[in-house]
């Protein structure tokens, strides 16, 4: 246990729960932090699951997960520039995976052909957010999940930071002072995210010399209910780069656009698309409706002009098989060979220990651990599909009622253990009281060419703070299972 | 008729309209441009009633009406500074009006006396709203009301100004172009009432030394539905101006502040309220629920040392007798002595002409006026309370009917002639097609002091434009019978 604790709830009276409640319903009602409920109609969004204070989150280990990330937004970058590692990762996947992994690679493989051997655009835009948990017993972060694809919560994690940030500094935490003091980060991955777009969005224009300013394509999903955190960054794209956006599914691609000589335009006004910006096409369900329909459609967009936020390839760097290859520090250092002792350390400190169950030193190691520390760590088969995960103290039963030569197929990954707190949430007009756990995410953008690895632009744009309450497993706040929440920067 | 004739509505296809809904809907959800709905729990608002699309305006006369507006915030200053004039008025208004005109005079007298001959705070903060219609006939802007005090909509006009300004600028009424060019008047309302507010919080500040900025206090009606409006103007301050505010009753007045040395202060924090914002106060209705504790907290406010918006002596110049007295160029220039003849024009071309039915040249005039060109009048009872109006041909037939000895009791007006618009209404989640007419108000902030006359910044703050269903003569949009609407600004 590290020496860091949470500071304490802020103590309501229920009078002050009272205030604080009307104060944070009237912010995000006028602020935009909605969402719209199951089976909606257009004219009516409820405010955003949402906790009623910021979680304490350890400072140190915040502005460790933000300087590590322009570091992880050039990794992926030249994993997917660089290809062929990357080219042979997925076709791996797509033979187990035939129907989504598959589709994705055979998709890549028509765009490069219909290109005449390369892409008819080289250059792609990662909008990126990488996701990580806190672990207090090592105090330490470690990377859940890094998405390469279609990251949601920009738009609305900006909102939930200021209404955080505005019942802090109104004094409705505590009367008369902030009783987070100046700590409460709040986020600008709103803006940060719209100027990734906007950027890419420029470089197009002065790449194809188009004399009007090119607008932005959203692919969405059909229905919605989180479309205003993707509203949130049309909007800013309008307010600070006079950029215009158009909205379709994936499915009405081609009914709203066309292709001209490779440039893709909008029909109803022939304007050219800069960005084709998915928020739709990350999973199989976004195909699944019409599969001829929607996979073509994808091929379409891969095959245009316009820089795709993600490109395909860009969008298969983010499997979990690619992730886990890139905890290897001798993987990391194929690809940026040239990564100083110390930036690779920021990388690999995030990763969970990853072990294997064979003959070599780490094996060993592996071995002895799973007998003696069992309750830090799950036993996974090495295939994906190969079997159960195997949990803590059940794991030395488990590897003596099979026989050793068999323990090969298996890996022994650390835990990671979160710390729970007690919260409140404000979801569907209730406030509940719950142990929740945190998942921190940090946005990146960046502009690569996906050919020469060129880089164009490598920032890092805001954060992202979910609570999970702790007895789900389930995640996303969408779902109704977590909701937003924001970061109270504590020192040790 | 004028030679100016409105543009046409956009001639939207159904799935236009359909889009223009959703990009409508969608903008305002996010931006608060909502409204709690009759019988509101916290957590759920509504889209504010709101026009599809702007409503064509007179670009010459919307510039007249915002060029005047600082002359008429100094002449109301100068009235409420000069004193005599307004306390005569109010006195008789006040023999005829106790319950209401009546204690506000006398709540003024005794603060007066309660300050020792004099207020304890001279300087006051005027957020004016002048509201004018506009008369087609005549091409001319014809003021209904001057508003002095708790105007409302100067959060929500910018709101709906900004809803069509991207409508507009993201190819919604035409596709692919901007269908009002750069017409569309973007009222800076929201921000510039918080400034004027801020303004005064700061000149507060360095007049009584205190150290701490002080707050603002917002005295609101109970169960406010138009509560977003005055929030919008909260996060402003606090988001431009580092200033929190507080938020009360006029009931409750003392129970979250007390007075130490005529310092206003918030109970729970001991900070010092700066400035004493009412958006509840300026009607009977507000005092009713418990007369005796309502008016005593009023008193209690005047009395201390914040500065008040407005001050009781302001509100009272508000009054239709002070508005009909001062279109009389003579009551004018009596305050403003140096006026120049083209700002004392536009000033008085802004008011509906109003004749004496008496011998003098005028009156003579009138008694021609009402027998050959009824239609163009209504013939009002002097005394407020003396009788019905009398409208158009039925002038003729009711003078002959009476002795022309009374006539002298009634006075001949101009009526003034709005032109109707057809426009299309989001309400409820409903879109109605509607024969609108318009209301054009402009907003004006004023700190002055109201003994010497002093005034320590006057400035133009935005514009709102409200549309009502022609066939209902009932105001308020929060009412269900108006809505909001923003200028296109076209020239002849």
């Amino acid at each position: 246990m590290s020496q860091w604790s949470p500071v304490a709830v802020p103590p309501f009276t229920e009078a002050q729960q009272s205030l604080l409640l009307e104060r944070l319903c009237q912010f995000s009602l006028a602020n935009g932090l909605v969402m719209y409920p199951p089976g909606f109609t257009v004219t009516n969004a409820e405010i955003a699951p949402v906790t009623l204070f910021p979680t304490p989150f350890p400072k140190d280990l915040f502005e460790r997960a933000v300087l590590v990330q322009q570091l992880f937004n050039s990794l992926f970058a030249l994993v997917v520039s660089q290809k062929l590692w990357l080219l042979q990762v997925s076709e791996g996947l797509a033979a187990h995976d035939k129907e989504f992994t598959g589709r994705l690679y055979e998709t890549y493989m028509k765009a490069v052909q219909l290109g005449g051997g390369k892409l008819t655009q080289q250059l792609t835009l990662g909008l990126f957010r990488s996701d990580y948990m806190y672990d207090h017993i090592q105090h330490s972060i470690k990377q859940i999940e890094f998405n390469t694809m279609s990251v949601s919560f920009g738009g609305l994690s900006t909102k939930v930071c200021q209404a955080h940030d505005y019942l802090n500094k109104s004094g409705t935490y505590k009367p008369g002072e902030k009783y987070y003091g100046d700590n409460i980060a709040v986020s600008d991955s709103l803006k940060k995210l719209a100027d990734g777009l906007a950027h890419a969005n420029k470089t197009y224009a002065e790449d194809s010399g188009t004399p009007a300013t090119p607008v932005v394509l959203f692919i969405v999903q059909d229905k919605e209910r989180n479309c205003f955190d993707q509203r949130l960054i049309e909007y800013s794209l309008v307010e600070h780069h006079s950029v215009m956006s158009y909205r379709c599914t994936l499915e009405a691609a081609k009914d709203i656009t066309y292709l001209a000589d490779g440039f893709l335009r909008i029909k109803a006004t022939s304007e050219e698309v800069g960005v084709v910006y998915y928020r739709s096409g990350y999973g199989p369900l976004d195909y699944e409706s019409d599969p001829e329909l929607t996979w073509d459609n994808r091929l379409y967009l891969e095959t245009s002009k316009a820089i795709k936020c993600p490109s395909l390839l860009t969008q298969l760097s983010g499997t979990k098989k690619v992730q886990q290859a890139l905890t290897d520090p001798e993987t990391i250092l194929s690809f940026i060979p040239k990564l100083s002792k110390s930036e690779l350390q920021e990388l690999t400190d995030t990763f969970v220990k990853i072990y294997p169950l064979d003959d070599s030193p780490d094996g060993n190691l592996a071995k002895k651990l799973a007998f003696e520390l069992p309750e830090k760590f799950v036993l996974k088969p090495q295939r994906e599909g190969g079997g159960n995960n195997i949990y803590k103290e059940k794991i030395p039963e488990f590897l003596k009622s099979i026989d050793e030569s068999e323990w090969g197929a298996y890996i022994l990954m650390e835990l990671i253990f979160p710390p729970t707190y007690n919260s409140k949430i404000l979801r569907l007009g209730q406030v509940l009281e719950e142990h929740i756990i945190l998942e921190l995410g940090i946005f990146g953008t960046i502009l690569f060419n996906e050919d020469t690895s060129e880089i164009f632009g490598n920032e890092n744009a805001g954060h992202l703070l979910r609570s999970k309450v702790s007895s789900s497993n389930e995640g996303g706040v969408a779902a109704g299972f977590g909701c937003l929440d924001n970061v109270y920067l504590q020192e040790k």
